[in-house]
């Protein structure tokens, strides 16, 4: 923020912290100190911008509690740490019952971003925007001639987007696992073979940091010549914000089914010891060579890749639609796309963006003219690669659930018909009547119960008794 | 419990519903009534045993608080209601420290299971289990030749199999679901047709009570000879049990991907409106005429279905090992696989009966002779049936999230090496070698990093500074 010309006031409960930084990475800035919270509250114009940077939990709250004797009404306190987005909505609450403003920033971009521009995703109290619009679009990082930073939206929302933001990242990771797997165990390529692909990839739809680091991690060689990456244990650790994303899924009634099988297919691959032995005893398919024509396989592959990080885009904005519908948020859709952080840049998000702009109140990723031509076009090779990977016996759990999630969305007609009659048949739990099959029995808007039990067509909508 | 010569007194808070119930339903029994708490632990014999059947939360807090003060060392407590386990968790140490026993037990079966027998799942003080072993067992519905009820573990792990034994359940609906789609849609069968399909599955390996119960709503028409379950909307309701064993799948890291595709499946259903919207803009592949054999693929979808039902079991016992791993449980598990209620009655769990009685350890289901036959017998014709569905269109998340856990599961290395150098080449975030690649770089047990930015083999462990 000094870099940009904002006069910034430095506090750290360690004293000591303030006079370091004073004296090392602040010396010759306007960066001033403040050794108590009183003085930094003081040396504040209001209304007063402050910025927490402390660990998510209950410092957040302590935090609070000691500025808030120095506060007046109007002042903005800023939450820019990685707090849980549940709690970003009771702080908004509370503070603004106080007169105060409140934001929670997401923050994203690592290092790298923190120093020299990151990606701001602030939510809160909607009449702090237009105090810190300025500085925050001026801090963050740049892409694409905009900066990474636009209002999110009321409460949470700000964390809450910056929790799917991770989770999303937890799919394409997973995509690219699965393009890789196919290309090596599938079509028998190097290390080497492979990262040309994904390098000839980056100048396609599928540009983006991920596809370009990942050709580089698979150049990357050790010493001997052989490829790092082969060298590397295939057990993948997380952070838990893919969980939660998951989670919040799973609460909010969302088929965000990607990020849910990126993050299982983590845990799958945590359980190294097990799946080793399951290796020695259980058997895959006879592997047959491939005979088809390689290079329109890899198109194809190209094709199966772009599509399902369509499809998980989809259901990672369809949740937050969701949530937003039930919260009552009134979510920047547009504004949220083109928040990208340096992982994440991508001609990808710069086309969400289009469409939201387009249409702010678009329904669905699918719904927009440039996706939906995309995933046509997409999908015959789509489904040529699932089969393929299916019949050689290469996992493709991300792959395939964006396809069936593409197929269920699609049909007007899913088989939880038969669901909702076993539902009634084993526990008299009701259904409704498909909208054109009504009649005397099967009314419009009602609860309907069979007694699937009394053959021959003895059908009543009277209590069931077993 | 009176029915099975056990002496049985009745309580209710709402005194006049003992006095309705012992002029009625108890009438000619040797049921007695108790109008105060106090009266109830009178006539009690030490130990007493008393179950509670009130509504799971604050409910069975306030009743053991009030029972409490007429207690003595020894007494047992049962709730028996639809407790979430970390309830069960706490009551059992709060209850033990006090000198009490706790029993938290599932409880399944429907009415006709409540009233002629249900499946009990108890768990909790392991003390208890001698005391009310008998009349548990006795009580129980018997299937097999055996009764419907077994101990499960330590403290909640009777709730928690409840749960999890809800969670299979929505998977196998959603398998049979899959599978009637794939015969309707793909095979383009009549309701009558898959009936009597449905019929001769519930004759081989497949024999189940959601097998029969489907050919029977099949078969079911209304007055207009039109298959009721053709006239039932599609959007499937849940009561949050398969929810709740997806999140708790989730925090325990166990790929339990089955049931989470089945809680989606059924999210996805719900949004019938969008659904119909995108199916008039959303076009599938065109549809080609099935050219090969019916019969044999018949067999094939046989086969599918029973390779995916014995991930899933495979799966849902995982999460129980896990989970008992981390709270210190000794599970029971073919105890807990003989527990069937009336609704899942099926050779299929005997035959994990035997599994977990051949082998109390047994590390997974796949590692059981019987089963590892088995769907090594069934791979064959689950590849081709998946395969095919992913060419016509039709949406099969649970068949394909049990082939992909398959093929993962079975794999000595999964492609998750590249996700930790993703993680590696953009957060620092380490990772460890694969064993049998050591060098002197990359060293067992420690946590590397590498300086991937630095082109040119410059590989080294030294903090990342981007």
């Amino acid at each position: 923020m000094n870099d940009k010309g904002f006069t910034v006031v430095a506090y750290n409960r360690t004293t000591s912290k303030v006079d370091n930084f004073l004296a090392n990475e602040a010396k010759g800035t306007k960066v001033q100190g403040a050794w108590s919270i009183q003085e930094l509250c003081a040396k504040l114009k209001t209304p007063r911008k402050i910025i927490l940077l402390v660990k998510a939990g209950q410092a957040v709250d302590d935090f609070i509690a000691q500025l808030e004797p120095y506060l007046e009404p109007g002042d903005i306190v800023i939450d820019g740490g990685n707090s849980h987005f549940p709690d970003s909505i009771r702080r908004t609450k509370e503070l603004e019952s106080k007169g105060f403003l409140f934001v929670g920033s997401g923050v994203s971009g690592g290092e790298e971003g923190a120093r020299h521009g990151p990606s701001l995703m602030p939510g809160g109290s909607t009449a702090a925007w237009p105090a810190i619009k300025e500085i925050f679009q001026k801090t963050a990082a740049q892409a694409y001639g905009e900066p990474c930073c636009d209002w999110v939206g009321e409460t949470g929302s700000g964390h809450y987007v910056k929790m799917v933001h991770n989770g999303i990242e937890y799919g394409d990771m997973q995509l690219i696992a699965e393009a890789y797997d196919i290309l090596k165990r599938g079509l028998g390529l190097h290390e080497d073979e492979i990262a040309d692909i994904f390098l000839k990839w980056n100048k396609g739809v599928l540009d983006s940091f991920l596809i370009d680091i990942t050709a580089n991690i698979l150049k990357f060689k050790d010493d001997d010549g052989e490829p790092v990456v082969t060298k590397i244990l295939d057990k993948a650790g997380q952070k838990g914000t893919g969980k939660w994303t998951a989670i919040a899924a799973l609460d909010a009634g969302t088929p965000v089914t990607l990020i849910g099988e990126a993050v299982f297919a983590r845990c799958l691959s945590a359980i190294k010891d097990e799946r080793v032995r399951a290796s020695k005893v259980i058997a895959g398919p006879q592997k047959e060579p491939f005979r088809g024509d390689k290079q329109l396989f890899i198109d194809d592959l190209e094709q199966a890749l772009y599509a399902s990080k369509i499809i998980s885009y989809t259901q990672g904005f369809m949740l937050m639609r969701e949530t937003a519908k039930e919260l009552g948020w009134n979510l920047n859709y547009a504004g949220i796309a083109s928040i990208t952080d340096n992982r994440a840049q991508s001609v990808f998000l710069s086309d969400i963006t289009a469409a939201y702009r387009k249409d702010t109140k678009l329904e669905s990723l699918l719904f927009d003219d440039f996706f939906n031509k995309a995933v046509h076009t997409a999908q015959p090779g789509w489904r040529r690669v699932i089969a393929q990977a299916v019949l050689w016996g290469i996992p493709t759990p991300a792959f395939s659930t964006a396809l069936a999630f593409f197929d269920g969305y699609r049909s007007e007609i899913v088989p939880a018909n038969l669901l909702q009659g076993q539902r009634d048949y084993f526990g008299a739990h009701t259904f409704r009547v498909l909208p054109g099959k009504e009649n005397e029995k099967f009314k419009s808007g009602e609860d309907i119960h069979v007694n699937w039990t009394g053959r021959g067509g003895n059908v009543s909508a009277s209590t069931y008794i077993a």
